[in-house]
């Protein structure tokens, strides 16, 4: 117990849980860290489409992103309107649940779950891409060192969601300064130099133009640019997890993570076209990441630099955080309707729906095992689960309002939202689908399949189960007690003291397998029958089975079975003597007949059938 | 159960085990296939370490190999002694313990053992060898070929004793009858032109000499050309097996597998000095067996000599079956007498002791693995136990004959074997103990000390359950029953039902972890105490544990642990309702409470802690 509490924390009793609670300044790092750090990879992403075209890639840039901004403030206002809704966590998942139904509900429940297992995965492996570019001699450590976070993360979060806080404060804030002062730095530079500053150190050159501008490129430049989009409907899913007053610490960390959000996306497109900045080959020699140009070109390879490079790579691995912060808690939402197992509902020691946890690590180490670490692999999976929830949670927003009868204004807010995310669904699923957004297709109504089965067998178990009327009391008999015996002694004394306390109708079973000599028969009168009639209990009888050959399990579970039907109702209690030794390894000495008897017995057995383990603990 | 019988036999009644016994010409092969075949690899294993000497050590195998049919007939008179003696079986073990106390009979058992595995893994290596220098394509599988064979070998075997002796009825005689008839033919060659005689096929030229004859040169020779011996003492260990009259079938048995020996090792020899015949280097190019040279040079490369070499492949592979008509038989001897685990002791469904069989395979497989199946890196730890075992063996018939009081002569037979078989096993200590003898030393005394920890274990449990008295009819009363109270349905009411008929002292624990609603305590009243009372039954009582840390099996166990310390001699039965679902993979759906508490209760209790399995089996 002590090593568990050093890695996760002492256990948390349930009444510590107001004490987990955090504001604004803390849910930021929690919440946000995955919006804001998709800045790093999102106009990369839209930037490594464009390296065709040469510097004229590079000035298509500000629209692209202008037109992601733009949703993004459509999303913002929806969002705000969600969480005053629900203010106890208005997630996808519910919204469309409560509003759209059930389908929808599921549906939304299957994309959610892919995009947080995707934002883990893309996270932490956008996180090593970096840290590779920057040392390239880990190129082939890939895996590994994903997996290594993957661990760290896991261990980070199984302390709770308070502690987790704590440990993303700094690097979150020293990527937010560092990148905004590269923003303002190099937007001041610009100016004075009528939007052509001269770079401290010189980018790349850009490649010589290989292909002609077209609608369907830029269609897939705004799907891949779509992934600086991903998280943001994180606060509203969490919104329980804030301090009183809930609602207005929530909206307010939202605002701060959009805000900020907007103006790293809008900083780096413009300084980028200022300072002709584009992609490098990603996985090709010489890659440098389109912020390690930037910052270079800037402030300069110094210490500024360093710093600068050092916080993006932190905040790009941990940014998979939000997805340990949220998956859990959604898991748990479905798990309260039925359509997972109940154990997502429980808490671990540290107040944490822990199995929700195994299940996220579990997932994305298959996912970074399988795709062997590498981002651009994973991106074009990405954005569509995204987007198919907030499409969903916007269309049950339109509705939840529809249903309020006042909210005119409410409705046209969200039913924007959806119509543009809906829209934006559209695109990336055509712009991406060959790419691998079809996986994400197969992956969405197979997972839908899964929770529906597992309702169900609730559903049956429930039904089978339920007993609303009170205990019935008609029919109390004691069991018939078969008891097998083997040979005589205190093993066997003691069964059958046990057999003889509970019920006055006691069997005992000797199979006779033709090898023995000491056989219990002949003791049975003299040492069994004569003391039970002199004290005047009821008898026991003996049946002695024949079994040509030799085996012991099978004619005993048919005996007792037989002997079951006889009366059907009534039950049969088998009376397994068991000897529990010292040490593990003893084991091999003696047969492990009373095991397979036990599993035998709840395998061919049924309901009327019960089995009753009779320890003898060995001292020596 | 089909395919079983298919590879195996159909199950064999106890009542059938007459018909499963043998006479000689059936036990020849199965008693006899070790000893006779070791004629292909004893006088080559002596030949080789006579390489150096050039065609000079060629004309030493004569007199060493009559050293070897001297001794060999030495120990023939001491075993036809030892049969006669004892009728039932009087393997080396079974005679060491009589006579010579436990120790001995333990030291001859861990030989033995040791020898029985290395007789199978020698065999089964020896004729994968022989393949290979027939067949040198096929030298890369050599492991995979010896895995097969010994495959086959158990397959075989697990069929029971009687149809492995016509199973290798034909191989053995046509192994015999074409190596006589080169004997005969290629000595009738050799008196024709004065000892002679000109090779129909000539054998490789022998090698220049290199090193000069030495007196512990010879020794070594000696040391390897005695695993000519191994197997002798077989049918002396099997006596049991053969019909009526049964002493009188296993001596003559034994009359002949020797006499076939020596016809076979000095025929051998004296037509390798007739012939100039050497061995050639085992492992290097050009490898020719010594017996593959001598039918070529007598009888030439025709279709004899293809069914002579195909017949030695045959018995070579096959003579490890020696090992598994007697190792599982040795086995089951020493755990009659407690010192390995009582499994040996049970019988299979073909009347074999199959657990014995299981060890062979087993050790065999991992020998022939770790050694890569090559039979020159196993012949050094040969012979030593097989010697070991004689010596004992011997010594042990002097003391028997001693203790009769009027059998002179019979002491002197045996007294002269166990001198001649001792100094035997002295000589291939010292010559192979840094070859790999030296295994063997560490190896035996291992064993014993297994041997002797499993026989304490033994002694302590029937000391500890021993009960030779009669069942005590005092103190009987119905336990305590404690039943865990999750919430209120069938499952729950069966468990009580259950509990209500077997005992009036009655106890549901509901343990609050603070997060549900619908507990138990608001309806136990209604639906459980009322009915209750109305039938004037005793009433249970209610216990509520909190559990702050949402922990159920810790603070469960703990009141259970706490009420049976209560009442020091009294039983709790502890009654674990338990979910039975349909198909195995719904168990994730539920919580395995019931197996975790099952463990636990069995891990933590105590002699008077009860667990009572009440089953509910889903329909659906």
């Amino acid at each position: 117990m002590r090593t568990l509490d050093l890695l996760f924390g002492r256990p948390l009793a349930t009444s510590e849980e107001r004490a987990e609670q955090i504001g604004p300044s803390a849910g930021l790092p929690i919440f946000g860290l995955d919006a804001l750090s998709s800045a790093a990879y999102g106009p990369e992403a839209a930037l490594t489409l464009l390296i065709p075209l040469g510097i004229a890639g590079v000035h298509h840039i500000v629209p692209v992103t202008t037109a992601i901004i733009i949703l993004l403030v459509i999303v913002y206002f929806s969002y705000r309107q969600t969480i005053e809704a629900y203010p106890h966590g208005g997630g996808s998942y519910t919204v469309a649940t409560e509003n759209l139904g059930a389908g929808a509900g599921l549906l939304a429940a299957a994309a959610l779950m892919i995009d947080y297992i995707l934002t883990a995965a893309v996270g932490i492996s956008a996180g090593v891409g970096a840290l590779i570019s920057a040392a390239p001699g880990l190129q082939k450590h890939t895996l590994l060192l994903c997996l290594l976070i993957l661990l760290i993360l896991t261990l980070v979060n199984m302390r709770g969601v308070r502690d987790t806080g704590v440990a993303f404060l700094i690097p979150t804030y020293l990527f937010l300064g560092t990148l905004i002062i590269v923003i303002i730095l190099g937007g001041v530079k610009a100016l004075v130099h009528d939007g052509h500053p001269v770079p401290v150190v010189a980018p790349p050159a850009l490649p010589p133009v290989t292909t002609a501008l077209t609608w369907w490129l830029l269609l897939k430049v705004f799907s891949s640019g779509c992934t600086a989009m991903t998280g943001v409907e994180a606060v509203s899913n969490g919104v329980m997890a804030f301090r009183q007053p809930t609602t207005k610490n929530a909206k307010n960390t939202l605002t701060i993570i959009i805000a900020l959000l907007i103006v790293l996306l809008a900083g780096i497109a413009l300084l980028c076209r200022a300072y002709g900045i584009g992609a490098t080959d990603p996985g090709g020699a010489g890659y440098q990441s389109v912020l390690s140009q930037l910052t270079a070109a800037v402030a300069g390879k110094g210490i500024f630099y360093w710093v600068t490079i050092g916080s993006i790579l932190l905040v790009l691995s941990l940014s998979a955080n939000t997805a340990f912060a949220d998956f859990p808690r959604l898991t748990r939402a479905i798990a309260l309707r039925d359509y997972l197992p109940h154990a997502f509902i429980l808490r671990g020691r540290r107040l944490l729906y822990s199995h929700g946890i195994y299940a996220l690590v579990t997932f994305v180490a298959v996912l970074l095992i399988l795709f062997g670490g590498v981002t651009d692999r994973l991106i074009p999976l990405y954005a569509i689960g995204a987007f198919l929830a907030f499409t969903l949670s916007q269309a049950g927003m339109v509705v939840h309002w529809y249903k309020q009868g006042h909210a005119m204004g409410h409705m046209i807010v969200n039913g924007i939202g959806a119509a543009a995310t809906g829209l934006t669904l559209l695109v990336v699923l055509v712009a991406k689908f060959l790419d691998g957004a079809w996986i994400t297709v197969i992956l969405v109504p197979a997972l839908i399949i899964v929770m529906r089965t597992v309702r169900k067998h609730y559903d049956d178990t429930a039904k089978e189960t339920a007993h609303p009327e009170p205990l019935r009391v008609d029919g109390l008999q004691p069991p018939r007690v078969i008891i097998p015996m083997d040979k005589w002694n205190r093993i066997s004394e003691k069964g059958l003291r046990f057999a003889i306390a509970m019920s006055p109708d006691v069997e005992a079973v000797h199979v006779e397998c033709g090898d023995e000599e000491d056989s219990v028969c002949q003791i049975w009168n003299d040492l069994v029958v004569s003391p039970i009639r002199a004290a005047g209990l009821p008898e026991p009888r003996l049946t002695i089975i024949k079994s040509p050959y030799r085996f012991f399990i099978q004619p005993f579970v048919d005996h007792v079975l037989a002997e079951q039907m006889k009366s059907s109702d009534r039950q049969v209690a088998v009376l397994v003597p068991e000897l529990v030794v010292k040490h593990w390894y003893e084991n091999v000495l003696h047969n492990q007949r009373a095991n397979l008897l036990k599993l035998f017995l709840l395998v061919r057995g049924n309901e009327n059938v019960v089995v009753i383990n009779i320890p003898w603990y060995l001292h020596k």
